[in-house]
């Protein structure tokens, strides 16, 4: 293992994470919040061993898929808990495992808190709190990919690590350049949506915050019913625009090289409005008929809460735990499908979702004609042996993962839904479950052990489970 | 399609079915119980089509991996529809889809009952609900390979339909020999767990009736409380069994050609008792710790509970809905590891599970070592990428009918906890679930639909999910 190299690219982050926290020290001055010292003391912990770290540049330049994954990971963890010092040291979050939680979460874009009373905390955190979903979104490695010049394969190897979906590709053939559009595409349509919402007559301060958690499909909002409060204008403008965060970023390259065809027929991006259409009629009418809800209304919260969870984002417009079962059904089944790859959405994502249906109807076809030989394809282009092999083990390491998580937090003793949704909202990076991790409760209750676990699902479900499970393997240490 | 060649085999089915019929109408007339003539009906009913449909001997032989499923999964749904009759006729249980859920649930081995008090029935009655467990559990297909003499390609493609696993072989080069070995093993075990309840002084009814409902690894008992109110002897022989009978039995063919060490190596039977004993360790910490129990009562109830569970038995010695969280979410665990495969027993199988493990563990070495060749291995013998591919793919078709099936059932309003272990329940043939469909209550509050439903999972579950797919593909009927 090439240690020294790692070492630089964590320190590279824990910089790159110092600066960011510059926005929340100077908004803490603006506004006249008693924690400039905190924020101050929390830069210094972050950025002296970051320069420490990154300041020589390593001579050994052997970097592999283990560099890619290792590096990745590490820089994820440690980032979380720099990036939950100013929770700590404020003490508006005495417990460091609760601070870390809350952090996790935001990187994550989960957005799960542990926090009973949001409303509580001061602007500048509640800004930081929002900004982490951003900076995890699109992810902070792509991020230095855009800033530093890297050997090639050493950043394909990060970006694969880092980026969700089961085929990460170049937008454009350097890949600085495609880190550089990515960002690019991400800050337009951040900046879209909070001049939508500023255009309601938000506050620029809720509709920066808004947009961050949107952007990142992320879910902290500011206030303790999550978007239930806010207008139906803001509730549409955020439902279009989780919608459409949810969306392969290629997508969006497509349109801006003007192949608007060829950005149009991509299954995936096909397939994620299909399903969306589907789900929120299906919950309209039940909300309708059973739920006792106006039809306009139903369609409102419907839209509003089928967006919110198929992206993974986890905002709420009511308090979905109170539904008939069966729209709490379909929500659960959007939980698990997720966006689509290439976004900043999480879940098992609809691109693999897509593969794992094309498959199916393969086996059966192949059960009655074993000698026919079929060819399963994604826009056309034949899926070789090898990615679907490696899609499906993906699979089976996320329901490994989820079920061992169920059995460790069960130990609490809540109920099934509780730990189920709990897992299911942790591991897809959504935010809130059912029960009693509803949109109307929170984390809080669960122990520490609990909290550590769910932590680890939530950086498993953001990096996808493969580098996450690496680190925990001594082989990878060993060899 | 060769629909003759369907006819014939459904036609032997009800032939078989109706000479099965003949025990309980016995048994009626013994007791002086006053449903003699309904079981006559039942007969006449059942054997009158039976008799003309396998009357000739179709002319054209041809018989492919499509007629083996079609004929399979008919002659499971056919013989459900007649199972039901006596239920029915007897006006017992006067509502149809009441009585076929509980024979579809006796054939497929499940045991999930309808009923609010099994007290109430006749002890013919009860004799054939047990019953149905015994012919469902190796399979009434089987049992006809074992006496109709049949071409070798056709008994084959029968045999994989009908038995679980994923390879399904041989245990001798002739099939038909295999099946008489099978049914003979079957049929000696089940009386020695006669014999070893009858020696502790449980009258001979009780004790075939509970033996039954073991072998097949079925469920139904004969008290309203299952095994609660049985003796502890009876409890650790019926744990003993319950085990014995959810071992892969070619592990019993290997100790009978003396072959013991063979025996004693495959993988599968030991992944299964160090699940079985790791899971009965973990539940009785709990249940002293957290459950309020002694250690002795802990270890009797836990024992019984995970082996009732794994095997897909479903008896239960206590109402486990009351088990503190860790507990219940072992056995929902095990609910979906269930037995070996080419046992009676179902869920996703041992056999499957260690395939999984071994093939995650495989890919985190091939994402470092990208270049490295790893083939993965059971008992010694490598798997091909076919089987692996197609083990996966078996997966993925059980999870997207698990969803489905807890999607369509959730429009009935039952809590989510209900539909989840109602799913799992009857997909993997356990019986009881937890909450409304736990130990203490029954299926028969679901709505007409979700019990349709609920009866597809159970065959799903117990043909292995393939031959039920293909007969909803309209393209099987077409081509």
């Amino acid at each position: 293992m090439n240690y020294s190299v790692i070492r630089w690219l964590v320190g590279w982050v824990l910089c790159v994470e110092a600066a960011f926290l510059l926005i929340p020290l100077a908004l803490c001055l603006c506004f006249g919040e008693p924690y400039a010292a905190d924020y101050l003391i929390a830069i210094a912990v972050t950025a002296v061993p970051g320069v420490l770290m990154a300041w020589r540049r390593p001579k050994n330049n052997a970097f592999f898929a283990r560099e890619g994954f290792v590096a990745t990971t590490l820089s994820w963890i440690i980032m979380s808990l720099a990036g939950a010092l100013p929770f700590f040291i404020s003490g508006l979050v005495p417990n460091f495992i609760n601070a870390l939680f809350e952090v996790v979460s935001g990187f994550t874009t989960t957005g799960a808190s542990i926090l009973p009373d949001v409303e509580a905390l001061p602007r500048s955190l509640l800004f930081w709190r929002s900004f982490t979903h951003w900076i995890g979104g699109m992810g902070v490695l792509v991020f230095l990919l855009a800033l530093l010049p890297m050997a090639g394969g050493q950043s394909i190897l990060i970006m694969r690590a880092e980026s969700p979906g089961p085929s990460v590709g170049k937008l454009v053939p350097r890949l600085q350049k495609t880190a550089v559009y990515l960002y690019g595409i991400y800050l337009t349509m951040t900046l879209l949506e909070v001049a939508a919402l500023a255009v309601g007559r938000l506050d620029l301060f809720s509709s920066f915050c808004i947009s961050f958690g949107t952007a990142g499909t992320g879910g902290f909002g500011l206030l303790n019913d999550s978007f239930a409060s806010y207008s139906p204008y803001v509730q549409i403008v955020v439902t279009f625009f989780m919608f459409a965060f949810g969306i392969n970023f290629n997508f969006y390259f497509l349109l801006l090289i003007r192949k608007a065809k060829a950005a149009f027929v991509m299954e995936e991006v096909r397939a994620y409005l299909v399903i969306f259409l589907a789900a929120s009629a299906l919950v309209t009418v039940n909300l309708a008929t059973q739920g006792g809800m106006g039809v306009g209304s139903a369609l409102l919260h419907s839209a509003f809460q089928c967006s919110s969870i198929m992206t993974t984002t986890g905002f709420s417009s009511v308090d979905f735990d109170l539904w008939p079962t069966f729209s709490k059904t379909v929500l659960i089944c959007l939980m698990f499908v997720g966006a689509c790859a290439g976004s900043t959405g999480g879940g098992i994502k609809v691109s693999r979702v897509l593969m794992y249906f094309k498959n199916i109807s393969r086996e059966l076809k192949r059960l009655i004609h074993p000698r026919t030989v079929t060819v399963v394809r994604l826009d056309g282009k034949a899926l070789d042996s090898g990615m679907v092999g490696s899609v499906n083990m993906w699979l089976l390491s996320y329901i490994a993962v989820f079920f061992t998580s169920m059995l460790l937090i069960s130990l609490d003793n809540f109920d099934f839904t509780t730990n189920f949704s709990a897992v299911a909202a942790t591991l897809n990076n959504i935010g809130p479950g059912l029960s009693l991790v509803g949109p109307s409760r929170n984390f809080g209750d669960y122990s520490a052990f609990s909290k550590l676990v769910l932590m680890f699902d939530m950086l498993a479900g953001r990096l996808e489970i493969f580098p996450v499970l690496l680190l925990l393997r001594p082989a990878t240490w060993r060899e």
